[in-house]
């Protein structure tokens, strides 16, 4: 079931620990996708949960062949880690505190022993994102995570922090998210000065609420701690979040999970009214035959599970939490990414970002 | 050029005082929509500005013949009531301070001194509620503001107000703001008792940042200070903005503002995608031949300028927000707005909602 055990010719093997109880559709998609992860793409798992519930499901995922496509260079192993409790999805963040035997929480006990590199979850964010914070220490420098999602501007990608996890930050912390979205866009993006915005109500610096106002200060301002500079383009408002104004845009956690729900809400919305435009007559029906190939690959690019999901950024190991009711093909997704930001140590960038200054026995232990 | 002045048999004479100096296409789509306003819905007008630029401007709008098909009962008066400051529209909140002889400041004087009922400017958002907050007073109970924006949802409309207006309230005023879009619910949409949200990020009550929190509270409880109740439904997100859950959603300015900005982002990156899918190919231009009609429906309902406007509310006069880069047709639907605002005596009804425990004498005097 685990698959072959050969390590291959990897300069660093990575495990992506997957807690396979959270999500709507768990544990059965959460098992597939991470099977198909495995089998696709090389990546270790260990899923995290009820063996008794797992052990059958992982063996119907028989590694047969390789799926999307050609065969990865080796098949990366499945293994399960035993986590007799579960955190359900309408469970407060305060749950995740009494719950220490939770699959979410030996899925982050698992990166903190160095066992795995990165944490991937579809539970609900507050109960998922207070589990983490419980039980992997922050980075020095980051006093709160902030949840880092990709938008799909074109030509390239704007990472928008914070998306829910810290929902009353202080000024700092803002300046503080403004450094691990640019050392996400760096790694994941390729992108090596990223221009970093402040979502605000007004393009002037004197406008938007306290909070935005002073840290607009702050990152307008020389970079203190020693931390690096950013290189800080202004404020930008709720309208070019899909402009590509900016690399990075910056917010609190409120603001941000109602704007990103808001743009999802919005598509779904848009894609819903242009359906019933598109198909409302039998003149419309037959004329969309003809645009059959574009209207597909359109409906690629805005689906939500190719993204893989939401990274929480700012802790010893990262997370990814993947949408609530994420399918199989979501959590292959958001493997691939953890994969990928822990293949490309994003957390020691982040540690680099917040300067040398203090701590610098974390740096030389990496 | 002012028209007829036969007052027709008119329960109540309404006047809408127009800022002709406020907007990117200040005065010329300002004085065309307010002049088409009056031909149309009999709509008698006050423009303010620089007589010497109006007055050419209206006298070729010369009322040959009503548009927008059947001619009106009668035909609106338009007069032209001098100022000759004007606030630009990259002048901050402050400036209007600093100018109480500009257009917008003279259009609110009109309304306080009663020779108008509402006012309509396509000034920035920032100036003109600062200046209509220092023109106008404050209806009692009402600390702040609100400004109230209609979402097009369906079967029926949502009112999202604090559209931002004020960007950092305490949580009794999003408590009153409640009380604001009930009322513009009820006349303007004709529901009787319409549903509350509030913006949040989780429909548990315990979901959200300080400020939602306390808020939940407050719209949960019973009604303060002899407020009439609320049919209040809970928390809604982002993603429910276009849902229909609730006919009244209550948020922060700075949220809303954003939450605004992002759908009406999201909205236009959408026809884009979707304009691209469906002509990018010959094959795929072939196929929209067919669907003109629902396309051409599609894009009206979705137009912005169709919608007339955010309404400030709370203060003694309603004051109606038109896009800053509204043309003539969105200034005369902005003044149809405020006409059937006024109409509808929005102001009383607001009044009404706030208790009849304190100031007495302002239910009098209506």
């Amino acid at each position: 079931v685990s698959g072959e055990s050969t390590p291959g010719a990897r300069a660093r093997p990575i495990t992506i620990a997957v807690d396979a109880m959270g999500g709507d559709h768990a544990p059965g998609a959460i098992v597939e996708g991470a099977a198909a992860a495995a089998a696709a793409f090389g990546i270790d798992i260990i899923l995290t949960g009820r063996s008794a519930q797992l052990r059958p499901l992982l063996a119907t995922h028989t590694p047969a062949r390789a799926r999307n496509g050609a065969p990865a260079a080796r098949r990366g192993q499945v293994r399960i880690v035993s986590a007799e409790d579960t955190l359900a999805m309408d469970e407060g963040a305060l749950a995740s505190l009494r719950r220490p035997r939770s699959s979410a929480a030996i899925a982050c006990q698992l990166v903190r022993r160095g066992a795995a590199q990165a944490v991937v979850s579809a539970g609900s964010t507050g109960g998922t994102v207070t589990t983490a914070r419980l039980r992997l220490r922050s980075l020095p420098g980051v006093m709160r995570p902030g949840l880092a999602v990709v938008l799909p501007t074109r030509p390239r990608p704007t990472v928008l922090v914070d998306a829910g996890a810290t929902a009353d930050p202080k000024p700092e912390m803002l300046a503080a998210f403004a450094q691990l979205g640019v050392a996400y866009a760096q790694v994941a993006h390729g992108i090596p000065e990223p221009r970093v915005g402040l979502l605000s109500i007004g393009a002037e610096p004197g406008k938007g609420n306290r909070l935005a106002r002073r840290a607009h200060e702050l990152l307008a301002g020389a970079p203190q701690h020693g931390n690096l500079p950013l290189n800080f383009v202004g404020n930008v408002e709720g309208g070019d979040l899909l402009a590509g104004k900016a690399d990075v845009i910056v917010t609190d956690g409120f603001t941000g999970n109602v704007a990103l729900k808001t743009l999802e809400g919005a598509a779904a919305f848009a894609a819903e009214q242009m359906r019933a435009a598109l198909t409302g007559t039998a003149a419309a029906r037959f004329g969309a035959l003809f645009q059959r190939r574009g209207l597909r690959d359109l409906a690629g690019r805005m689906d939500a599970e190719t993204y893989g999901g939401a990274a929480l950024l700012g802790l010893e190991g990262t997370v990814v939490i993947a949408h609530g009711a994420a399918t199989a093909k979501g959590i292959t997704s958001a493997c691939r990414l953890a994969d990928g930001l822990a293949r490309s140590q994003i957390t020691e960038k982040i540690r680099e970002r917040f300067g040398p200054g203090r701590d610098r026995h974390f740096l030389r232990r990496s």
